[in-house]
């Protein structure tokens, strides 16, 4: 058995440095590129400036809220669990970090890239994208193994996911206000006000806007997964000692674990594969992503045999259906999301009647996406219960989970190749150079939308895991009844926060957007000669203006998934919280699922119509569908994606609560 | 006790008589006034005739599905059943005729009593909208007292209320789509494209447009709380005899229908005091709501210690938490929709950056207005449970429902006033007819929001007590454990639900008002002289494909609510069943709740810019608002009030499955 350990502890720690490694040399590939005239760096310069700037200070905040936190969990609950929270933070806040300083730093190497054609600019973007990926799930893994490896305290593992789950909380809300305040605001005064194009460098907002792509969909994306993969460990080791592994506590740590390292390898090996031929882009990305995929089916039979053993292979199935959801996740959200199906030329359709119409199919479609997800969370919840119990549905999400490296990178990729066609635009390079990067963007916006359709089907699954841990925890006596009024009332409750938090969040875009327009303005009317390029506009103070606004604005949202749980609990009872905890993951995921989905679909729409349909770019369909898309701006980048981090805070928190509830 | 039973035999049978007797004289008094000149005449009777048209065509879809589902319960249930669900829709059909017949002939006479000052045309109106409100509650007791006495079978009494909710379901669709569809297309193309205002007789859509909002806050709205009261009463009822009074069924019967039957006596008495002195005009409708509202309670009182005696007064403080929860929900809905409050001011501000924020900030408060309404139905879950366990909680249904008549009453004051202007408007009446039907049009706007806030808090509470009693029915050892893989399942599918159903609602909307569109356009191009006045539009044409529209685009819906649950008992049972109606219960309220009043608000916020406010009509921002109120439309009209009867029916047929579940 020894042995045997040590193989394992070998391949997880292989598995985590190799992910590391494979990140640290795709940085090195990246930096050594050519980097473009003295124009393009200058542009690009400043978006380093600028994301430097908003990291610091969001680091800054995060840093206060975290001290006060671990302070709080030394108090209340141990050492070991302050330090887990910290160890969780920090690891996250690091892969967030390294991977958006690359990220600011591939894309003007990607639009020198342009000039040498489509697959050489893909190539760098996807692989400036791989290093956030796969720093993710190394960090990740590194830091659930390592630490438990350190302690041997599988409680103080949640508090590690809190700390997760702090950075995740705020990086995808203050990311999310970040990125569509700037958006939002930068294109009503230029697009609207003064007529100039996007990426225009005349425009004061333009560099805050490039630096809010990062933010939001690399940053933001990475905290978010490397929270759901980390609570999903966590999950899994907890559940497997209490209910599928009873008195081995090594093999419940050393399988979800395995399956997790494994899928690494896979995902780097699929990784490889992705080079592109021919022109289609989406295809090769897929392509990596099914290679990774297929191994990982062999990889996770093999580890199941070699430590479950072989009469049982429903673990392995669990998997498969994990596997599943995933495909099925990303099928579903293309077709909702992509300019060749229906839902996006619906609504292209309705924009030819006018504002009020594309809006109302904007919203119809954003309703209806939310039931097909729905029924395969639950067709897969029912079968990996079927299969396996409770730990059935926690490997499933191990599973989706284990190949977060190679979906993050494919998300990561989008910033980068928009970004490009940002540097390219704006320090004015010959066409030839946009119609690379172009192409490359409208992918990015297609992989940015399906990955986010993982994300929060994951998010929502790995909190179903988290309500089992905490239901087992507090005893077979403790039943959720529905019957029960106290169950009731915190389901409605908890159904009651995802609409308040996105209510919020809503309301910060249009008040950081608010801040953009005027500073804009000002600009224009200040500065003389901006109009005409003589003078260069003030872009760090837009970027100033709208990072101090994302920091305001997400501080009250991100306490309620915090306190919402004390509350509930210190005033209900533990019952009440069980409840809370259902009605939040019920209706967040249907927020989540409406608000990601439409706004894709929006974005979209206005697409399908700029690529020629309809009446073009400029038409009356046009216009309408411009309305649409600034609907589903932070419908699709704020308030949507920062309900998964909400999901799993409160159920990380109720379940440090334990203790107390007892 | 046969003395004490004759006299409660008396009193509900003499408040059930009392209602109808009421509006059968409210009705002789509106038929007396006088009708005004021949335009007039000529404008109402079109309107009468489109209403007609569209009530027989309603009523033959649902006649061949009601015979259809009558013959189905008779088979798999009993006769009895059959007949009870035959009288449910039989009454709450006559209820809505009736009340909609004297609805577009009080118009006209409001248009008329306009020419002698406010107070008159407000009490024609006031007078008018009464008819509704009394029909449905004598009407519905009558219906449940009078079939139990019969039939003396308490089971049956299930299938009347599913009789009802068949008619609710329809209404709630089929008018909000027709009253939609009409208003959304003829805005279109006649604010629109032709520039015309508003009720411009040239504009082929207007009488639809007309008819639409009887159909939808007459009908429609007397539809929802007739069924709501009805399965309330039976809901009661069956957690009497369950729970509160096990072996005294008689007692279980006359104490909820008591209180009931008290509070219509209430509501006749406040109803009196309806008179109109100074300007105030809603705080004259809100004047008799509250000294019903006191009445009441000193009825409750008196019954409670007739039937229960004095020693036990929680049935009693039951009956004021519902009461409460009625004036809540009025006050924060008019918060979220009131010209005077933030919300709308901020859609309002929100609209001077253009179309997109102002949806943006619709969204936004759409949103955050589900909070308060959620906090409020769980405080007065919680504390009436703590008062009187599951029974409590059904009394302050009982209680809320009580106060129907005058709250119907207000509410369908509303489509009698706006028809009103619409009449003294196509007939070129003076302008001093337009200042007095104006204001109460306004009024008629916030009382149409803020009966919907009751209507949906209400319809959420009753199908609660109906999940109660399908919980009760089906013995102690069926627990719905939310740690039940098939409970959480069926939660799931169940929140799925309200999703979808809005979805088609809003597309349904979309069809129907693109066919007005398309026959508008069609006159205009055909029709010569129809811009100069020269020639008449064919109204009837409009009115045709509207109700042609809505009758097709209601029956899938309405087909969800009634055989999910079917689906559901049948391939995954009881549990996921369970979990279905509360799933159902929880994003029904949330999606109804952000609907109605997010509609509302945007409506209020376009009227505040028509009011000279932020550059006032024709301005940029109105332009915003305009859109907005387009998107506000459906929601708060068709797909929101539409998710109140899918709550109950889905929980009703559930109750209906019971004995085959066992």
């Amino acid at each position: 058995m020894t042995t045997n350990m040590d193989y394992i502890s070998l391949l997880i720690w292989g598995a985590a440095g190799a992910a590391v490694l494979y990140g640290l040399a795709l940085i090195w590939w990246v930096l050594r590129l050519p980097t473009g005239s003295e124009k393009m760096m200058e542009i690009a310069s400043a978006i380093q400036q600028g994301a430097a700037a908003y990291l610091v200070r969001q680091y800054k905040v995060v840093a206060v809220v975290a001290a006060i936190i671990a302070f709080l969990i030394s108090q209340f609950l141990d050492l070991n669990s302050a330090l887990g929270f910290l160890v969780g933070a920090v690891a996250s806040a690091l892969a967030g970090l390294i991977g958006m300083l690359v990220a600011v730093r591939a894309n003007i190497r990607c639009t020198e890239a342009a000039k040498n054609g489509l697959p050489r600019a893909f190539e760098v973007a996807y692989k400036g994208g791989t290093v956030t990926g796969f720093l993710v799930v190394g960090l990740a893994l590194a830091a659930v193994y390592g630490f438990y490896q350190y302690t041997h305290d599988v409680n103080a593992l949640v508090s590690l996911g809190f700390g997760a789950s702090l950075i995740s909380v705020f990086a995808r809300l203050g990311g999310g206000i970040y990125t569509k305040g700037a958006d939002v605001g930068t294109d009503m005064v230029g697009k609207v006000e003064a007529g100039i194009p996007e990426d225009d460098p005349r425009n004061p907002g333009v560099i805050a806007d490039l630096v809010g792509d990062n933010v939001g969909d690399d940053a933001g994306m990475a905290a978010d997964v490397f929270e759901t993969y980390v609570v999903t460990a966590v999950a899994a080791i907890l559940l497997g000692q209490l209910y599928a592994f009873p008195g081995q506590p090594q093999l419940a740590i050393n399988y979800p674990l395995s399956l997790m390292a494994g899928a690494i390898f896979a995902s780097i090996a699929g990784s490889l594969f992705v080079k592109l031929k021919g022109r289609s882009i989406m295809g090769t990305l897929y392509k990596g992503l099914v290679i990774s995929t297929a191994i990982a089916v062999l990889v996770f039979f093999a580890v199941t045999r070699l430590l479950i053993g072989s009469e049982n292979l429903s673990y392995f199935y669990s998997t498969l259906l994990g596997l599943l959801v995933t495909a099925g996740m990303m099928v579903i959200t293309e077709y909702y999301t992509g300019t060749k199906y229906d839902p996006v030329k619906h609504i292209a359709h309705a924009s030819q009647t006018g504002h009020g119409t594309n809006v109302i199919a904007g919203l119809a479609v954003s309703l209806q996406s939310t039931f097909a997800p729905i029924i395969l969370i639950s067709a897969a919840t029912f079968f990996a219960f079927n299969l396996a119990g409770l730990y059935g549905i926690a490997l499933a999400v191990v599973a989706m989970l284990s190949l977060a490296g190679i979906v993050v990178a494919i998300d990561a990729f989008g910033p980068i190749t928009d970004n490009a066609g940002g540097i390219a635009e704006m320090s004015g390079l010959p066409k030839k150079v946009r119609d690379v990067t172009d192409p490359l963007d409208a992918v990015g916006n297609t992989t940015k939308a399906v990955t986010k359709g993982y994300a929060i089907a994951s998010a929502g699954l790995a909190a179903l895991v988290l309500f089992a841990v905490y239901s087992q925890s507090l005893g077979a006596d403790v039943v959720f009844s529905l019957s029960e009024p106290n169950v009731l009332i915190g389901l409605f409750i908890g159904g009651a926060l995802p609409y308040l938090f996105a209510s919020f969040a809503m309301e910060a875009v249009g008040k950081a957007g608010g801040a953009v327009v005027e500073e804009v303005r000002r600009q224009f009317r200040t500065i003389k000669g901006i109009m005409t390029g003589e003078a260069k506009p003030d872009y760090a103070a837009c970027v100033s203006i709208v990072t101090q606004a994302a920091q305001r604005e997400m501080l009250v949202p991100t306490l309620i998934p915090i306190l919402a749980p004390i509350v509930v609990a210190l005033f209900l009872g533990p019952l009440a919280l069980g409840g809370m905890l259902i009605g939040l993951i019920t209706t967040g995921l249907f927020v989540a699922i409406s608000m990601t989905t439409g706004g894709a679909a929006w974005d979209n729409a206005k697409k399908y119509i700029e690529a020629g349909n309809l009446g073009g770019k400029g038409s009356f369909a046009h216009q309408a569908a411009v309305t649409g898309d600034t609907v589903g701006d932070p419908y699709k980048d704020t308030a949507g994606p920062a309900i998964n981090p909400m999901i799993k805070v409160a159920n990380i928190v109720a379940l440090l609560l334990v203790p107390f509830l007892k």
